[in-house]
C-alpha cells in the first residue's frame, strides 16, 4: 500500500509518479552539503549514473547538476562545440527545435535535418548530411516527447562513426533514460543528456549529462572558453571527480533533497539487470499500443521501429481534440497530457507509461488508465454525436 | 516537537534547519506541472516573493528557476550586461571573485574594487570608481558569505543613482534574503540574486532572481541577444508571467517539490510583518556577537556596521585551525562551517544564524550551540596545550 495520499494517477511523459521510498528521500534533514555523509550519497550517485547507462568507462564522466533537463543543452552547447562551428540536428520535433536554438544562442552554425511529422530521418539522409560539412557535433532525441518517436541512436552512432568519426554524437534521453535501451560504452555515444523527472522516477529538478573521454577532450582543447559559468564542464568536471572519491568540494550548492531521491530512485533501477527494466517497458508499450490499436486510435508515430517504449502519442478521433477528453480522463483518476507539437496540437493526446507505473504490477496503473480512455473516449463522442 | 528524526543541528551559512511543514511540502505526489493546482502554487510563490522583497512595483518582476544560486549570477551576466561593457564588482571575498569570473565568461570588462578581508569598500572609493568609467551594472554581495561582511546596499543604491544613474545595482544576496532588511522598489535596486536554502529556509535547488522593470528593459533592448539559452529572461519571462497570471506555460520542466517548499515556508514568512524577521535576527547576531566576544574571539569583520546579522565569522585562537573544533562541536551535536575565504580559510570558522534556528526559540538552538562553541574551544586549547 502506498503512504501516499490518494490522488488521480500522472500518466503523462513526465513528471511520473513516485515510488514511496523515492517521495520520503525528499523529507531528508539538513545537512551540510560538504559533511561527509552527503558527500558519500552524492558519490554513489554518480557511480549509480555510471551503472544506469551501462558504461564502465573510466573515462567517461557523469554530471550532476541543480537545473532542469534543458540546462543539459547548454552544457553541450557552451563546452563541446564553438561559435562558428557546425551542429547537425536530427528534428523529429518540439525537441529538436529548441535544441537546435540553444545551439544557436552560442554561436554554433546549425542545420537541421528535419523528419516528417511522427518520422524519423531515415540513415541515408543521416549520412548524406554528415558528407557535405565537418559537423562539430549530431544531435538526435532518443524519444521525441512531443511526438513519442524513437530514434535508433545505436544506428545513428554507427553512421556517424563511420562517416565522419570526429563528429559528437549528443542524445537528448530527457524522455528515453530508464526506459530505453542505452549502451553508453558500446554503442560509442558522446553525451547523454536528461533529467531526473521522467523515467528515473525522480521528482524534477536534476540535470543530468553523461559525457564520453572524447566529449571531455572536446571541451577541454576548446580554443574559446566555456561559454556558460552555471554550464561550464571545466567548472564542474573537479567538483564531480571529487564528489565520487568522497572528498569534498564546492562550486554551487546541490540540491541535497534530491540527490537523494535520485540516489534511491538509481539504487532500485540498478539492483536488477537494466535489461529487465527496458523489457518491462517493452512489454506494457507493446499492450498500450495494442490496446490503442483496438480501440481505433492512430499513433502520431505510425511505424512501429520510430514508437518509443516510454510514452504513446495517439491522434483523436476527428471531431475530437484534447479538452474534449482530458476532462473524461480526469473524472476516472487519470492524467494524461495535452498534444505538444504545434502543428498537430489540437489532434492528439501523449500516454507516459514509464517507471512504477510500469515496474510495480500492484498499482495496475496501466489497466485503469486504458479504461478510462475507453470510457471517456466514448463519453466525448456521444456529448459531440459522434 | 519535531516530526524530524534526532540529528545534529546545521548551523551552518546554509542550508540550514527546514520547518518541519516546508520539508513536509517536498513529499507532494506527483503532479503534472501545467495542471492548475500547481500553477496556482507557483503563481503564487511568485507573488509571495514579491512580498518577501518589499516589493509593490507591478513593472518587477520574479523569477523561479530550477539551479543552485549561482545560476542567478549567469542570468544577470547573460542578460543585462553584453560583451565589451563594464561591470564594476564590490569585491569583499570568494563570492565576489566568483561572480567577477561568471561576468568575464559572458564578455563583461570587469573592474574589482577590493576591500580589505573583513572589510567593505567605502562609500567614496565607490563613488570615485563610478566616476572613472561609464558602468552597466554594479555588482554587491549583501552578505558575503565567506567572511560575514555585510555591505549596505541602500546607501551603494543611493551612490549609484546620484553618480551614474544608468548603472543598474545588482545585489547577491544569497546569504541575506530573509535575514537583512531589502526594500526593493524603496532602495531603487535593479536584481537581486538569491536561492532557496538560506534564510528562506528550503531545502537547496531554486534560484531566485527578482528584478527591476529597469533590468528587464536592459535585457529586451540588447543589441546582441541574450548570451544564455537556460538564464535567458527572454525565454523566462513570459513562463514568469503566465504562471503568476494562473495560465500553464512551458519552458522548462520546474522543480514542483521545491516550488510547494518554497510557498511553503515563504507563507510562513511573510504572514508577519518583514520588519519583525528582520529584528529577530538582528537580535540573536546581536547576542551571538556578545557571547563570541566575551569567549575572546575576534570576528572576521569587524567593524560593528559591516557584520551580518545571520551568520558570523569568527577568527580561532591562535595555534587552532577548523579541524581542531569542528569534531568537538560535532560531538555536541552542532555542525558549524569551515573557513572559506583562501587566503585565512585555517584560521576561522562560521556559524549561521538564520530561519527557524532563531524564529523558532522552542528549538534552542543558539543557546545550544554557543555552550559547544565554548566548551569544544576549551578542549582543543587543552588538547593542544595552549
Amino acid at each position: 500500500m502506498s503512504t501516499q495520499p490518494p490522488h488521480n494517477t500522472l500518466l503523462i511523459p513526465g513528471p511520473i509518479e513516485f515510488d514511496d521510498a523515492v517521495l520520503q528521500s525528499m523529507s531528508h534533514y539538513a545537512e551540510s552539503h560538504v559533511a561527509p555523509g552527503f558527500v558519500k550519497v552524492f558519490g554513489e550517485t554518480l557511480t549509480l549514473l555510471r551503472k544506469l547507462f551501462q558504461s564502465t568507462n573510466p573515462s567517461a564522466q557523469p554530471f550532476l547538476i541543480a537545473g532542469s533537463g534543458t540546462l543539459g543543452w547548454d552544457l553541450v552547447a557552451a563546452n563541446l562545440i564553438e561559435r562558428g562551428e557546425n551542429a547537425l540536428v536530427l528534428n523529429t520535433g518540439y525537441f529538436g527545435d529548441s535544441f537546435g536554438n540553444c545551439l544557436t544562442t552560442y554561436g554554433a552554425e546549425v542545420t537541421h535535418l528535419r523528419a516528417p511529422i511522427g518520422d524519423r530521418p531515415a540513415f541515408e539522409e543521416i549520412e548524406a548530411a554528415l558528407k557535405q560539412k565537418p559537423y562539430k557535433l549530431l544531435t538526435v532525441t532518443h524519444v521525441d516527447t512531443s511526438t513519442g518517436v524513437l530514434n535508433d541512436i545505436k544506428r545513428v552512432a554507427e553512421v556517424v562513426r563511420r562517416v565522419s568519426p570526429d563528429t559528437l554524437v549528443v542524445v537528448d534521453g530527457v524522455c528515453s533514460v530508464g526506459s530505453e535501451e542505452i549502451a553508453f560504452d558500446e554503442w560509442d555515444l558522446d553525451a547523454v543528456v536528461t533529467a531526473s523527472q521522467k523515467a528515473i522516477g525522480c521528482p524534477p529538478g536534476l540535470s543530468i549529462v553523461y559525457c564520453s573521454g572524447r566529449a571531455i577532450q572536446r571541451a577541454q582543447s576548446r580554443k574559446t572558453p566555456p561559454a556558460s559559468y552555471y554550464a561550464s564542464i571545466a567548472n564542474w568536471l573537479p567538483i564531480m571527480q571529487n564528489y565520487e572519491a568522497c572528498k569534498p568540494s564546492y562550486f554551487a550548492t546541490p540540491p541535497t533533497q534530491l540527490v537523494h531521491a535520485l540516489h534511491t530512485t538509481l539504487s532500485q533501477i540498478t539492483s536488477r539487470p537494466m535489461s529487465e527494466r527496458f523489457a518491462i517497458h517493452t512489454a506494457a508499450s507493446d499492450k498500450v499500443k495494442a490496446a490503442i490499436a483496438e480501440i481505433g486510435l492512430a499513433q502520431v508515430a505510425p511505424k512501429p521501429e520510430c514508437q518509443a517504449h516510454g510514452m504513446t502519442a495517439m491522434y483523436l478521433p476527428d471531431g475530437l481534440s484534447p479538452p474534449d477528453v482530458l476532462p473524461g480522463l480526469l473524472k476516472r483518476g487519470v492524467i494524461f497530457a495535452a498534444g505538444l507539437h504545434k502543428e498537430i496540437a489540437t489532434k492528439y493526446i501523449r500516454f507516459g507509461h514509464m517507471g512504477v507505473s510500469i515496474s510495480d504490477p500492484s498499482r495496475n496503473d496501466i489497466d485503469k488508465a486504458l479504461s478510462a480512455l475507453k470510457e471517456a473516449l466514448a463519453e466525448a463522442k456521444q456529448a459531440k454525436g459522434l
